[in-house]
């Protein structure tokens, strides 16, 4: 019998926004694997470190930093083969996930590898989209009012398009396009309705309005724009 | 001192899905409130139950089972008063949400009544939205691609137009639209790459093809179209 590779989603950063599930089987885990970008430490073992046994096996997938697709899918190449080996000598792998598993999580890439040969269950965790609005408290949705999700990489006329058609946008992986959405939102009239949210639920957390955003975003940063005005009373 | 109102998440029907913080609150609770359609059992309270301790007060908030706003609303007014109270004599009230307060969360018409009086700390869930896309095993999102979400209510044409344009649709609340929007998806020749989940993560947990799906779709049934194909290889 093979083991079972788990996606576990750890939430957005604060451990303690782990779910009881994803702490269970931490705390049980024999071999698990991460991504950690090239010379830094690996976010998503931060977030999981209190639950983890000492002496467990541990695969670390490196990530190398280039915006080059090939050396990062090499990287999942090869940690996909170790985690093959250990599912096939009937051990479970669990792999963990910052926020959710399958909301711009890295964790595709081995779902897209390992999921015909060997059983994957996904355990989904609480995404930084709505950890962003409970740190800004401002309601996403209500009644029949819809979402779009998009990432800050976008092209400026996309990303217009696409804020001006939502109701409530959320503007994901702001980073260094900060400067351009803000032009964005200023230009739709939007500037008022939006507020920057850096490091949600970690120490270094971070809310304003985008207008008194700082100079530098890191790459976990977001906007938000609810255009609806208390909708829900 | 006044006391604090917690919205709280609870995930998407699961217990073991609700969060450590979470489960850490409802455990000292002394004071829970949550919503009850008339003549049924509170979903957000079941969940929670096994997290609840015995003899606390239990506020529940009693919705009138009709589609006219008014009721709810004078539901929510009366609620909203007597939570004051217990707030104003210096206890905390931890409200019971499924999924997550602030996505699509009727806690947002308590929001609207008491933010302004007294402080309110939102404890963020797991959404349907990611629980659905871990059971379907559909990853939602990678790299560049946004995501929309709508509510089945939408008009026919207003549907159509929010799925062509999108690159993954998530379809919430779909109930009895289900006929209108599967009329809709075949329409766009997207009837293959829907998938449709009802009651994610609990016993009577279903997932087929929208094509299958049963002729009786309950409220909390979501459909997922994701329109490309194994992008993150």
């Amino acid at each position: 019998m093979s083991g079972i590779l788990y996606g576990l989603g750890l939430g957005p950063g604060d451990p303690e926004l782990v779910t009881v599930k994803a702490a269970r089987i931490l705390r049980s885990a024999k071999v698990i694997a991460y991504p950690v970008l090239e010379n830094k430490d690996s976010f998503a073992r931060r977030i999981a470190a209190e639950y983890i046994s000492v002496g467990i096996e541990e695969i670390p997938i490196i990530i190398p930093m280039t915006i080059e697709r090939l050396p990062a899918q090499k990287a999942y190449d090869n940690a996909a083969k170790k985690i093959a080996k250990v599912l096939g000598n009937g051990l479970d792998v669990v792999c963990l996930c910052e926020g959710d598993p399958f909301f711009y999580g890295s964790f595709m890439y081995l779902f897209a590898r390992l999921s015909k040969l060997f059983t994957v269950d996904i355990i989904p965790g609480v995404t930084s989209l709505t950890a962003c609005a409970a740190v800004a408290k401002k309601p996403l949705l209500a009644r029949n009012e819809h979402l779009t999700v998009i990432p800050g990489p976008l092209s400026s006329p996309e990303l217009r398009k696409r804020i001006f058609e939502a109701d409530t946008v959320v503007i994901m992986k702001v980073g260094r396009h900060l400067k351009r959405i803000s032009a964005v939102l200023k230009e739709l009239e939007l500037e008022k309705k939006a507020i920057y949210v850096e490091h949600a639920t970690l120490e270094n957390e971070y809310v304003c309005r985008v207008s008194e955003a700082p100079d530098q975003a890191p790459y976990f940063s977001m906007i938000i724009v609810t255009k609806v005005n208390d909708p829900w009373l």
